[in-house]
């Protein structure tokens, strides 16, 4: 059965050109190539499997990892990769590793925080991984709260040093990946202590391991702190625990692009604004987005090629069984999260441009979007890493029994993706943020100050607070600027109801804790909204390729409409539609399943994931999935004997009814 | 920090008797002394430590499950345990095995589908463990659909025997639970062909392995299906995979108590009613839904604990952090959940209570309650195990970061637990089963035939479609006839409405798969309403000590108003309420909130849950969360050495830019 292409004829069923879809995917014709180029390159070297990823104790991951990262890095070298490629590498090669912080995060941190003097002696190193280094924050104790950090950095003027030390248990450094057991170099976040006054939090660059036999340096504890969620996911990753037991390091080993200390221990807020802090984080969490997107992808080409492959029920005079894939409970589940995941790669597409809108702003000493670029862009780093997490589980659910085992590739996939839910900002906390800038734009409406970006809606409340839903026939809700007016007009509505029931608060701080769920709510309704426009902003564009514009517009209407009816309470509590209306929006909605049903296996094929890249027996792209589990089966550690270890001694006396006289 | 109790201030703050809601959350008194002494029992016994378990490679965790299983059996003998005390050490020893499905499959289908002279003869070698029985049903490409199965058992009427066959790949038996490396014996479901002639599937014991050397039989292809979802998890499970070449097995083998094959291959139907395979399936779903309050009580007893000890933001004057459980978006998080655990705990004792009704009726040929018993489990069990799998994802997220470890307990929870919402019937294959019986009692409703049961609110339809809710204040919302009256106008509304789209369908069968969606959210509607009610009733019960009463009447309207407000687009869309009651509701479940934080350990310890069974240290019972934390990392495998296995070939000669001729 081998080179039968089982979804062959599922494929000969699309209704748009498939190649075209790919390069719309990637953003464009350059990305694509240079993609696809990666993605081939890592899934032809034996180097890179990972199929057997699951079954491997956690040592022996770790290694495997160390090995992998290696052989990478001689690639990129040997190839002389560019940037763009190297990080296109590592992300086809989708084990995380100390590499994701060395440039994720300690290579940033260094250009955004450090001196053009601390930039020219650090990156040269870090950029040829003579040293390696993580990004040590978040500590035992303290999490989202970035300002409680406890480790302090105390500056002695007679040595011209820092001392940094962890007062205290819940100092110590916890979670930092990289650091458990590879990184020879950190930015340490500490409290700056300068003649005992306490300055708040500062980045300082600290050398934890010797160059020579990795040892860690005196004064400095350090390790991993353990098995985490799923077999492999993130366990290749050493996710480590610090602590320093008054530890010197040099002055200029504070990052100082922002604030210095001088020799005489002055505090100096440089002319730099510190509002480019958000910057990064605009930027981070535009990867995060954009990482979403990949990850429901991903699952949802897995769950949408089994779905076709699957059959159940609904044999008629002893033919085959239905495809699940055809049964609506299975459409209704399975294709608002394919919407899903096109929504949030526009979403992420344009936030690459804000973020580059925002940069060349802040380069103009031009600081006015930033508040409404980092309140969008935290907000979508909520509202996507949730439903993508969320989504994955729900895929894994539409492969039923099967999406269960390691080999469908969906538990590692999840168990790997969830904490993108926590860090960098958990998402709760991100649309409490959101929420308050929604309340501070909202009571700013009267003053003249014109909301912008995002939330330009906001500056036409008088009409969106009155506005009627002009739906009378189904296909009414096919119209973007209707969808745009209730989407927009539901969440004008949920914040101006926040706002007035905070008004009846004497403290707007109590307010804002008693009413923080509704305000969640407000928050969330606020984003949806963003995703939804700007798929809308998408179909605007000049879309090449035959049908390809036409697939967009049905995802782009499932996507809404499904948002729709999944929280109708918001737009029926707020009077935007009417039950009836709402009852034709579902109707619509069955509709556009029906519509993209024949281009599912298509729709997903344009992710242009290889069988490496999904590693997933039920996703594979020839469909041949029940030869392949079955072979599969046999390679666990377990089958290596027919008798199992362990019979000897406890089964058979079990059977034996020897147990009384056995020793266990 | 030995010895204290850092939770003993929030233990002080409880308004009732936590010993005497032990007792309510056992069900007895007698019950709570049983598996009190049971879970101490376990707990005490090293034998069954489980903290390293996230840590063993899978030949380690299986070999140790095998020892953990003797042990077992071995101090079941040894302390002559009842058939009782022998489930509860089950129970506390906490590690799927084979003999769950030896005493809860096998045993009970022997039971439940053998003649007298075939139970007399397989029984007693099952209860003394001299045979090892599994459960042979699902196979590689069918599950759901039982009818589907391609397993042949042709009858032989020369040698009076069956034939058992595997003819295709796909029938390949695929997932019984202790097939892989342990069962003996197995009830294999197959066709029954006789004479050229399908009779559908049935029963039949079949050997699999020897007694003598545990060798799969001549014509036995068997082993592990692999690796599944989780470190820990179910791996410790040999989930199976099983091939028949035309295995012969003795007639008397297949299970006879409903259909016969004589010795001369004429089929018989018995007297005994089939309807008593029904009885089977309400008993074994009555367990899952107990299982779900279980699993769902552990998680929250987990998040409960640590959100006391959690300190985020809010800090004044330098003073400690907030404890996070004083957040609203906390307690509007987790709250719900603790009363969910209520609920199903609730919901659970009264089906237990509906199995022996049926029972007792099937025994006096009374067949008149079954389908609506039927229904009504099958839903629940959808119901509670979904809201659970989604439940315990929801706890871990309530942790934060420190979750996401597995010395958390919390992922290892997850992995283990959702493969309930697939096993024994899928959650949304069941809920559209309770549609069909939804539709069916809207149908005869006007045949003057009265719905009976849980679905007696239907023969009120008349006055649910008129009714209106009476909130004009918050607290009217306490009221529980209020609450009741508008769960069950919302579901006969959305019920009478899917009747009536359907009704627009000539082919009834193609609108039933065209609003399958629909339905499933009407079925939905109806469960939770089952429960809400059940939970109302508990209420009415005389409930002794002090306080207690009081509290799960709070748990109640949390549970109830939590659905309202989730689901107010159901409520709003059928006109059951007004926007503004639904707002109402909102309120009065923020100032439950604020009534069930003083209580919530409290009403964690109620579940009695020791150390051993949580087996998180984010749960622990006295709440010395960090030192905890900080005292198991080290114990990771990683951590034996201070210099990672890896260095010398990987990462130094990375940072000595000797990749370039590295043989890696």
């Amino acid at each position: 059965m081998e080179g039968i292409d089982y979804h062959e004829g599922e494929r000969s069923k699309a209704e748009f050109d498939v190649e075209e879809m790919k390069i719309v995917w990637a953003g464009s014709r350059e990305v694509f190539e240079v993609s696809d180029r990666m993605g081939r390159l890592v899934a032809s070297d034996e180097a890179f499997r990972k199929d057997n990823r699951t079954m491997l104790s956690r040592k022996d991951l770790f290694k495997n990892t160390l090995r992998k990262a290696a052989h990478a890095w001689k690639r990129i070298i040997e190839l002389r990769l560019s940037e763009q490629e190297a990080s296109w590498l590592r992300f086809y090669i989708d084990e995380p590793a100390f590499t994701d912080l060395h440039w994720g995060m300690f290579v940033p941190a260094i250009k955004g925080q450090g001196t053009d003097e601390q930039q020219q002696k650090w990156l040269p190193l870090a950029y040829k991984m003579q040293i390696i280094g993580c990004y040590a924050q978040t500590e035992l104790g303290h999490g989202s709260n970035v300002q409680g950090l406890e480790t302090t950095a105390t500056f002695d003027s007679q040595s011209d040093e820092f001392v940094i030390h962890s007062p205290t248990l819940t100092s110590s450094k916890w979670w930092p990946g990289g650091l458990g057991k590879v990184s020879t170099h950190a930015v340490v976040y500490a409290r700056l202590i300068t003649d005992g006054q306490d300055h708040g939090v500062h980045g300082f660059i600290v050398q934890l391991r010797s160059l020579e036999d990795h040892l860690p340096l005196p004064g400095i504890t350090i390790g991993d702190i353990g098995m985490k969620f799923g077999n492999g996911g993130y366990n290749s990753m050493d996710n480590g625990v610090l602590r320093f037991d008054h530890v010197r390091i040099p002055r200029d080993q504070m990052l100082m692009r922002v604030f210095q200390v001088t020799r005489e221990g002055k505090c100096v807020q440089s002319n730099v604004p510190r509002q480019l802090v958000y910057g990064t984080m605009v930027f981070v969490r535009q990867t995060i987005v954009s990482d979403a997107s990949s990850a429901l992808s991903r699952a949802v080409c897995i769950a949408t090629r089994y779905s076709v492959v699957r059959r159940q029920f609904g044999s008629q005079n002893g033919g085959p069984e239905t495809q699940v894939i055809d049964y609506k409970t299975q459409q209704s589940r399975l294709f608002p999260l394919l919407a899903s995941a096109y929504a949030f790669r526009f979403v992420g597409q344009w936030l690459k441009w804000l973020y580059m809108d925002v940069t060349q702003r802040l380069q103009a000493n031009d600081f006015s979007t930033l508040p409404e670029a980092h309140a969008c862009t935290a907000g979508l780093k909520s509202l996507t890493t949730s439903a993508t997490a969320d989504g994955i589980e729900e895929c894994r659910k539409l492969c039923g029994g099967h999406g269960y085992l390691c080999s469908s590739g969906l538990p590692e996939l999840f168990a790997v993706y969830v904490p993108a839910c926590t860090y960098e900002g958990d998402n709760i906390v991100l649309l409490l943020q959101v929420a308050r800038f929604l309340m501070k734009t909202v009571s700013q409406l009267g003053s003249g100050k014109q909301p912008v970006g995002t939330t330009a809606y906001m500056g036409r409340v008088a009409d969106l607070m009155q506005c009627c839903c002009a739906v009378q026939r189904a296909e009414d809700w096919l119209n973007p600027s209707v969808i745009l007016e209730a989407f927009e007009a539901r969440s004008a509505r949920m914040s101006v109801a926040c706002a007035q029931n905070l008004s009846k608060f004497a403290n707007s701080e109590e307010g804002f804790a008693e009413l923080s769920a509704d305000l969640v709510e407000a928050a969330v309704a606020h984003c949806q909204l963003i995703v939804v426009s700007k798929f809308i902003e998408k179909l605007q564009e000049d879309i090449p390729g035959k049908g390809v514009k036409r697939q967009l517009e049905i995802l782009c209407n499932i996507y809404a409409l499904y948002l729709l009816h999944k929280y109708v309470g918001d737009f029926l509590s707020t009077s935007c539609i009417t039950p009836k209306q709402a009852s034709l929006a579902n109707e619509q909605l069955r509709s556009l399943y029906a519509q993209a049903r024949p281009n599912a296996i298509a729709l997903v094929d344009a992710f242009n994931y290889t069988d490496h890249y999904l590693s997933s027996i039920l996703g594979c792209y020839d469909g041949n999935v029940y030869p392949k589990l079955y072979d599969a089966a046999w390679k666990d550690p377990l089958n290596a004997s027919v008798v199992p270890d362990g019979y000897q001694q406890y089964i058979r006396p079990m059977l034996k009814q020897q147990l009384r006289n056995a020793r266990l």
